[in-house]
């Protein structure tokens, strides 16, 4: 199963992952991640509701924030509204990753082999949002190029693709990919709260070739 | 609010209208319609279950048995598993109306000066189709050129209209429609009954120039 929130969750997980974090604690509620924190010494608490910074907590949910200097070496117990939600719908899989643009062709990579997949789409409080469909289109298109012939999708997969490849390009210039985040739910969100410059470092398409997995074990995110 | 069943409700019941028939009656369950066509003289009851014609009933739900000789200046009584079924979400609609891709444009024009619409997809079993969502694409891409200026539409509405673009062309060659609606679920279930030429039937963009409504109070449908 893949989990996708291109605005902001799952992006946020790959930029703090390759800037050296150690992990992420994805915790549904804010009480439940202060709790959790003091199991991992050294850890940050990150996250938001409803898209702003929690009150007491080091870092928000923007990706801009999860610099080397301030989390290498150390765990990120992470709360946010929609994508560590969305991860409670992943309990029957028997592996998980998170996607965002920001890291799709390695997700694609690391789906190649696997027999049956699952995107999961974080959206915002159970309605549809385009940025997560959107990706979901990318990442099968993924699929669609490297093994073409086997390719069998249910009809919500072959319509993300069909949004997807309304882009003209893959991966679509970065002007378009951009107007089409802030047309999105998440991306009006970001827009009102004057977060535009996250946009722009969500639609970097690639920028990161590493690979967020949940460990089931233990309940929290490494790199592959 | 327009209700959409590609495959194939809401076009039979186009055909049906353009072929004469006076109304249709809506209903839900098979022994309500048994039931109702009693109350309609010369009344003829069609319809399907698991794509299939119904026991006793007079036609099946294909557009190809909708002809003028047999139906013109006849109520139809119509039960159908996902389409007459959309029709119950439309209670708090002051104006319902029917669309199919034979009769998209004559709906687009009904619609120009409605503040508000919502399109129903009906889908199969409570799951989203392909063919639905394609034909919910193309009414919003018939208002975006008609008023392109005033039109929001929310983010499903969105990737509806991304997901009709990505076919190329408005209306899109119909070999290219032909193609998608055989990938959907609606039409692989056609391909699997050998009730194939259905959807060719269904994909004549603008065939006719007629849009059906609901008659809130009758619970009937008529040509507007």
């Amino acid at each position: 199963v893949v989990v996708v929130d291109v605005l902001r969750a799952t992006t946020t997980m790959v930029y703090a992952l390759a800037a050296g974090a150690t992990m992420i604690v994805p915790c549904r509620e804010v009480d439940d991640a202060r709790q959790r924190a003091r199991n991992f010494p050294g850890a940050l608490l990150g996250g938001e509701r409803e898209g702003l910074p929690i009150d007491g907590f080091d870092l928000g949910n923007s990706p801009a924030e999860y610099q080397a200097d301030k989390i290498a070496g150390r765990p990120i117990v992470l709360t946010t509204t929609n994508g560590t939600r969305a991860i409670d719908s992943c309990h029957m899989a028997r592996r998980v990753l998170f996607a965002a643009l920001v890291n799709r062709s390695a997700v694609c990579r690391q789906l190649e082999r696997e027999p049956r997949v699952g995107i999961i789409c974080a959206g915002t409080n159970g309605q549809v949002t385009s940025e997560d469909v959107l990706l979901a289109g990318a990442i099968v298109e993924g699929f669609s190029l490297s093994d073409a012939d086997e390719l069998r999708c249910n009809d919500q997969a072959w319509l993300a693709r069909a949004a997807w490849r309304s882009l003209s390009l893959d991966p679509p210039k970065l002007p378009a990919l951009i107007a089409a985040l802030r047309d999105s739910t998440g991306g009006r969100n970001l827009v009102r709260l004057g977060m535009e410059a996250d946009i722009e470092l969500a639609a970097l398409c690639d920028r990161f070739a590493v690979v967020p997995a949940l460990d089931i074990r233990e309940g929290v995110i490494r790199l592959q």
